[in-house]
């Protein structure tokens, strides 16, 4: 039987964190370092940078001429020039030459008259200190350049060398030990081609040493511990001896194989808090082990990035001294009700596009485990603990993930996936386009009442009308009623069923999927292929509930064909190029159109023009043609004008 | 005499820019490396990455329970529980483990009973895939992770390694050669004590080397070439053959000695583009030698560093694939009016601060020479080439240097300089107050005037009123009518005259100043010193006639102290740390009240109380006690309530 730990008492991220920055003397512990200026970009100064020498260091001409005593040159005018003799009353120079000494102001060699080479002549005076930079002008010898605690960037390097400071002294970047653990973990580089059934990739001790020293510290990879609370107690012990910080991957819920919590008290350390009110990211674990702190991180990817910014970052700010920079909050729609459970506060990964006059946050899949998910985020929305979800009638504060002005350039895409949507992305890039396409997938139907709410530019649709044949304009003229749009045709592509390599039931069409012992896998209503599959099976007069697993939805292509490849069905209508993702096999069932909707009112956007630029390309039609089970002769073609 | 190179025909940044960047085929020489997922973090992929593996690799439980056939639970109720006996119809699992073939549900561990070792009992049914994290939930293989020209951060490190990929193929870092030239420029590794006379501290090669590695560039430095045509048109020649671009350092004006343009023609070199209508930065050269490109970067930082933001920067973006990110833009108003030539760009860095409602651009020195105006810039405004100057009547465009965040925390002072100040701005850092004091010097009177205008928070003034010996409260009344404000004592200082070492013409006091031979240095009309003086010397009865350079002005007490030293002056009034600075000598005149005056409005701020916390601590009197001069007995001290 389980043996279980539990939760004690849970914090909110504000009451965890502050009594976890309180806890450690981090100013106490802060090393210092020397380094050459050179080196110095991104460090943190641990003391005040002063001027060694002045600069500039001697009074310089600013200006190609002659330098003059400006006394001797008072009255000169054109009725009256003055002459002076080069070598006494006038020396030539050059930009960046020294004045002479007692000389104090430059003329411009365009304003000089030389009739011969002993003898210049002028006909305006010159004002003291004139074309003359002053020494100290810049920088006075002994002024504070930076104060401490001040970030170095390639300029600053620019005023420490002109203050003569060959070398500074920066704070000494914190050494973070960072331990993954669990029996399931393979180590990333004994990644093959494939990975061993029940195995888990270790990829957080990478993201975690990355963050660490994007931020400024160290990261130290320790490697990968099996679940034993003996042996990772021993490693955290000896490590918070050696580091500024300890992270442990993996162990730190509440678990019968966590034995974070275990490890950490037999390593002699005080837990400080163990469970967080926040998802993802709730089984955060905070310790001390004599004055090192140690951080139970959890194993779900995106709890691991939440813990490190929550806790783990705040940490790393606090021993080099540096204030924390806040992201950028911008207001943004929510693009549909988002439940959240009270008393935990919820981060919410969204993209982001402009759609008209709002900025939509649109949720991506809120899973712990689902990396992708902040990946793909333009930005978090936070709910609250007092929040039990937020709806499009309010706007609601996002945290910036990418810089805005890249947001703004964000193509909005809700509808049907298809797989050329990726190829259209990867286009834009490569032409550097400056835009990219941000597309949701709820289904084509759903794409169609996401453009009539303007929550899209444009939506992917393939909705056969079963009375005509036709594909979308009966559902548009539904659906999209007095919201004018235009429809771009992107492909023809095959629909068929996913089955098995080798098609062990022997599935020939439709009709077997009635068959005994038949399981299938099904989309969700309002998508395309749904529609499809109740015209095919109505056209045979086949009854739904004839079919095994017809209640069971997937919501893309991929997914039903993960369906299949794991044995949880035998067959799933979806397209030739998901068979082909995952080497299955599939039996062609019929051809349909796979149409772009876009709102008259965006078409003529740039990055939708830019978007029509790609499709239409002879290369956009190759990179299709590849995936297999697509047609282009009609790509790009406008079928419906507008209205 | 001199042979003079002339700007044939300027360009506008946009025009100089497109050229620029049309005549290269920079995705034609773009190359990729491979590198390990761990590695290639701040790198643009090259090509798309495409997933290896799905992930989860395998039906996983999602909850510590057991693992049953959802169709075997249904049914279930606490009335009528669900017996299921272990290793048939029901499995322990822990997160993480897999669930066994057949079996698509978890059941939580706290909604099982377990009346014995072999059998479980529930009282409710799971719904298929309850608690289960499917096959390629998070990633399925062969899907697109991420597009080309994206660039690696640490969480996409973990979908990387999430979707198998252990190796990436990144852009090749474009590898720059950077070349300083000059004759009279020091390498920065012969930098001892002092520098040598005429010579200029070559920090631009650091500069750029920092600005090219920064954004994703790999840096060379050449030695520094001496003014030597041959040897420069040889070594651009070599390094256009063997890197990615060539940035040659300073003779690139039109100057006598400006030979980069000979030197790149004599490389067989096609220069697209000599002068550029902005300011700093007139002086860039653009050119191809084959088809790397060469850039002319002119010698004062400031310029140099335009010259990169502006060409070298979209280079180095092209080459990577990149696109380029825009500063962020906020609206600002001008401290005062600046003027600005017609027919030039000028790019005026200033200091920003929030002051009541309004953000608050304060220009920063306008010099191209002057390094630290971009070191202590907050942003930069940019005064397009056909306007004439802005006025504080109109807000303008500024764009951001550093994040909006900190600018909020900005305290803006104007006024009169002390060093005091600077001890101030490095204790609000040393106790990590997130609050930084942003100083412009013009003079007491200035200060006072801004607060008037509601252009600073507060100002440092030392205005004595001759006819009572009290400090600030006449001018305050005088010029501050209806503003209500506190005023807070910050320290006594000694002003005195500084004089060069060892006094060698032997001032005893004020009345030298008049001696004949005597050169005086002089303080700018409404500073608190000018007060001082004009009222030391009318004390005495001294005319100001009577005293040579009583007419030259400078701005601050450093700047006083650095025309002594450099022997343009044999006296000027100022504090004794300036002289101590620059190791000159002090003679004692008076002591007078430098204070802090606060506009009440803004006085319970927190930045402003947090400035008060480090004025009145210990060591705040500690430090500026050492620095010499300064009396601290009342510092901290409330002298005025409001009104």
């Amino acid at each position: 039987m389980n043996r279980r730990n539990v939760y004690l008492q849970m914090s909110s991220v504000a009451d965890a964190r502050a009594r976890f920055l309180a806890r450690f003397p981090w100013s106490d512990r802060r090393r210092g370092e020397d380094v050459s200026v050179a080196d110095s970009v991104g460090r943190v100064l641990l003391e005040p940078a002063f001027a060694r020498v002045s600069s500039p260091t001697y009074h310089g001409a600013a200006m190609d001429g002659i330098a003059v005593r400006a006394r001797e040159t008072w009255g000169a005018s054109d009725l009256e020039p003055r002459e002076l003799a080069v070598g006494e009353g006038a020396v030539y120079v050059n930009t960046g030459d020294a004045v002479p000494e007692g000389f104090d102001a430059v003329v411009m060699i365009e304003d000089v008259q030389a009739p011969d080479e002993d003898r210049v002549r002028i006909e305006a005076p010159a004002f003291p200190w004139q074309h003359v930079r002053k020494v100290g002008e810049d920088i006075v010898a002994t002024e504070m350049l930076f104060p401490r605690h001040h970030r170095v960037t390639p300029w600053c390097t620019g005023a420490l060398l002109a203050g003569g400071v060959a070398t500074v002294t920066v704070v000494r970047k914190p050494r973070f030990l960072v331990i993954p653990t669990g029996d399931e973990m393979l180590d990333p580089s004994e990644l093959g081609e494939g990975v061993p059934a029940g195995a888990i990739i270790e990829s957080n001790s990478i993201v975690l040493a990355g963050l660490v020293t994007a931020r400024g510290g160290a990261a130290f990879r320790h490697d990968g511990l099996r679940d034993d609370v003996d042996e990772i107690g021993r490693v955290i012990a000896s490590g918070a001896e050696t580091y500024d910080a300890v992270l442990v991957i993996g162990g730190s819920s509440a678990g019968a194989r966590d034995f974070t919590k275990r490890a950490i008290e037999r390593a002699g350390g005080e837990v400080l808090t163990h469970g967080v009110t926040v998802m993802p990211g709730k089984p955060t674990l905070l310790a001390a082990v004599g004055d090192t702190p140690v951080v139970g991180v959890p194993g779900y990817p995106v709890s691991a990035i939440v813990a490190f910014d929550e806790f783990v970052a705040p940490a790393l700010d606090a021993m080099l001294g540096v204030h924390r920079e806040e992201r950028r909050i911008v207001s943004a729609t929510p693009a549909r009700k988002i439940a959240s459970k009270l008393g935990m506060e919820e981060l919410v990964r969204v993209r982001l596009g402009r759609v008209g006059g709002d900025l939509v946050a649109s949720p991506l899949p809120r899973g712990a485990g689902t990396v992708t998910s902040i990946t793909k985020a333009d930005g978090i929305l936070r709910i609250g603990t007092d929040l039990e979800g937020v709806h499009p009638d309010r706007p609601v504060d996002v945290e910036l993930l990418r810089p805005r002005a890249e947001i703004e350039r964000n193509l909005v895409a809700v509808g049907s996936h298809d797989l050329c949507l990726d190829v259209i992305d990867d286009m834009l890039r490569e032409r550097e386009a400056g835009v990219s396409l941000s597309s949701s997938h709820v289904g084509s139907l759903g794409g169609l009442k996401a453009l009539a709410n303007g929550r899209c530019h444009l939506a992917g649709s393939h909705l056969l009308d079963p009375e005509d044949g036709t594909y979308n304009r009966s559902w548009i003229a539904r659906h999209l009623a007095g919201v004018p749009v235009k429809v771009v045709h992107l492909v023809t592509r095959e629909q068929g069923l996913i089955v098995a390599r080798g098609n062990p039931r022997g599935i020939g069409g439709v009709e077997d999927l009635t068959g005994s012992g038949v399981t299938f896998i099904n989309r969700q209503a309002g998508s395309g292929t749904r529609v499809l599959l109740d015209y095919e099976l109505s056209k045979r007069g086949i009854p739904a509930g004839d079919i095994a697993g017809y209640e069971t939805e997937e919501f893309t292509h991929l997914a039903v064909a993960v369906a299949v490849l794991s044995g949880a069905a035998d067959a799933g209508l979806g397209v030739l190029a998901a068979a082909r993702a995952l080497d299955l096999d599939f039996v062609p069932v019929t051809s349909e159109r796979y149409e772009l909707v876009i709102r008259d009112d965006f078409f003529d956007l740039a990055p939708v023009q830019r978007l029509l630029d790609v499709i239409r390309s002879p290369e956009f039609a190759r990179r299709v043609e590849e995936l297999g089970g697509y047609g282009t002769a009609e790509t790009g073609r406008l079928v419906r004008r507008s209205g």
